[in-house]
């Protein structure tokens, strides 16, 4: 047990970052997060990465919007107190939280190919996985919602027992939190969900933090030539560092399209896509410049709710190409985050060149800010500092 | 060097049944069939079966639709005379055509995973490979255009050095002309295009000879349930010969769709979907029960040229499926069909169940009458009978 122990079973008062309403600036109050239940382990947040979806739902209008809300969910942070029915982890522990369940029992879970655990299956819900409720209120009382049931803009955050993974408390932390969401999902994308083969072609969609990081992923794998496609020149230049060799740039394909421009500088098309943007268009155009015979394309953008991605069955058919898609890159946790710790610790993995800023928890708008006008990749937010 | 070599160099006269024009009953004519080009092989038919693509190519109105026709390409023959570049076959030879290339010699044919030989690509067009020339004539010098590069409904037939593969003349040739297309096509589906795992849930939409064969690919890799899906009940029981388990008739499912029932009954989802039917809208339901996680829907049957599958992008991204597709079933004839008559022999893959009917040349518009009544699956027509 550790010094925050005579914490534990008791309501911690502490600052959050409260988004109140679309498109506000985030305000940080003092809150009062429930202890966790039976199932459940409290964490003292060291810090935390912004991520896109973070933006996307503090302006989100339409459902599933909801507010006030505590946003936020790339991170690290020391266990406080654990809930009776929790194993495996204690107070002290380090530990990064996990948008997705990994239960450990499920059909899933002992599958090789799945990460997609059945008892929990992913959802968006502003509660808690196990019950519509939830572990934060403002000091009137009333609910503050949460995120991917992580809501790391807090001090301190309840999470479920099946949403975390351990971190050896040495390991940078600023680093580990990337491995949260958008980094490890863009490097899993290319390492288990396509495994990508040494000495192939690669074209990413998108070059955000998530297309950086298949790029990033596919260069870990051995590809010998990486095509970054982005409406931003000065994105060849950044990619360069994550293995990108080639760039287009769809502004200037003149007449062709992206996928006949991709084709012609591959001879036949590339052997893995990943559409990392989460447009329609562009997840058709990331198939149609797929290799025939054994191209893979791998959908990794979220698009609105619903919308159709439309392919001729004659390419499908004739094509013997592969479509798919992936939460979290394909990662299952708890038995790849550690995998991917050791890899970066041995200088294979990048991390570092990710990681462009970092601000204090109360300039947390700043990493909003630097996001948005495109200035940033991660922008690490320390709770402490 | 065989019997026949005193034809070698010369045309040949002999029997064909015509498509002179869509929706005709066949005609049998006398024909000329021009000696081979140098790469080329000429092959006296043995027999040859009637494949739904030889029906609805002897309907066809739009383009690729062309007459006057000779169609069939599920055959098997001896071969007569080769032109002087062929390799690896000599005149009496017993080989079986192919209507895929494997030319042995590009990144795909190299390839253990792509069966789309990138020299002579997949391509629909009434002249032989090479170039824009049929090798039959009329009586009076009219081009009689070709078929999927095989045209057996002749008694003679020339075909290119990349499309065909050796066979024992000791296997039944009855059996063997199946592994042309139709048969073998629903078999490789299941065994190297979906890679089917014993234990696993298969789930085959439409159960013409395409899904029985999938059926039974699905069988022989192991696969503990398959559900059958058609609009004919009588399937059923006919479809238990190729392991069929479980039959959902469309018309029965009341408020539900197939894919809901399939979801319900096998709690989650199929672990592999075929569909054999080439309906889009059928695709989407195969797609939309295949199980998260792992699930891959083969596409398999032909709709319209350009007809558009839609799938949610959000279903997509989320799923971690796998949407494909295969010609052939992603077979490589050379390497597999050896295989499958060795399965054959071996008392494991069955083809006899297939044979429903067999009639003699002169019948050969009964063979269509029995497939176009859903009377048969395979009738096989012989051609010196």
């Amino acid at each position: 047990m550790n010094g925050n122990s005579s914490t534990a079973g008791k309501p911690i008062r502490c600052k959050a970052a409260i988004c109140r309403k679309a498109g506000d600036r985030l305000v940080i109050e003092e809150v009062i997060v429930a202890p966790p239940s039976r199932h459940e382990l409290r964490i003292k947040i060291i810090c935390t990465a912004l991520c896109q979806s973070d933006v996307i739902f503090s302006k989100l209008v339409d459902p599933p919007a909801i507010y006030p809300r505590i946003l936020g969910h790339e991170a690290i942070g020391v266990v406080e107190s654990v809930g009776e029915d929790v194993t495996g982890v204690k107070p002290g522990d380090t530990v990064i939280p996990t948008f997705m369940s990994d239960c450990g029992d499920c059909a899933d879970c002992h599958s090789e190919k799945s990460n997609l655990c059945s008892t929990l299956p992913f959802n968006i819900t502003p509660y808690m996985p196990r019950e519509d409720k939830t572990r934060f209120t403002d000091l009137n009382g009333n609910p503050l919602y949460h995120l991917f049931y992580i809501s790391s803009f807090s001090e301190y955050t309840v999470v479920d027992k099946n949403y975390f993974v351990k971190i050896d408390p040495s390991f940078p932390p600023d680093r580990a939190c990337l491995l949260s969401c958008g980094v490890a999902t863009g490097v899993g994308a290319a390492w288990r969900t396509a495994e990508v083969e040494p000495g192939t072609t690669v074209a990413v969609f998108g070059l955000g933090t998530i297309g950086l990081a298949a790029a990033e992923g596919a260069r870990l794998c051995g590809a010998k030539r990486i095509i970054g496609v982005d409406v931003n020149p000065d994105k060849f230049e950044m990619g360069k560092k994550f293995g990108l060799t080639d760039f287009v740039n769809p502004k200037t394909c003149g007449d062709k399209s992206v996928s006949e421009v991709i084709l012609e500088m591959t001879n036949g098309g590339a052997d893995y896509c990943f559409e990392c943007v989460g447009m329609a268009s562009l997840v058709e155009e990331a198939f149609a410049c797929c290799r025939h015979g054994w191209g893979k394309t791998v959908v990794l953008g979220v698009d609105k709710p619903g919308t159709p991605l439309k392919f001729s069955s004659t390419d499908v058919l004739r094509g013997h190409k592969i479509l798919t898609g992936a939460l979290y890159g394909g990662l299952k946790a708890k038995r790849d985050v550690p995998i991917l710790c050791k890899r970066y610790l041995d200088k294979e993995l990048q991390l570092d060149e990710f990681v462009t800023h970092s601000v204090k928890f109360e300039e947390i708008n700043k990493a909003f800010d630097l996001l948005e006008e495109g200035k940033s990749l991660r922008c690490v937010i320390w709770m402490d500092k």
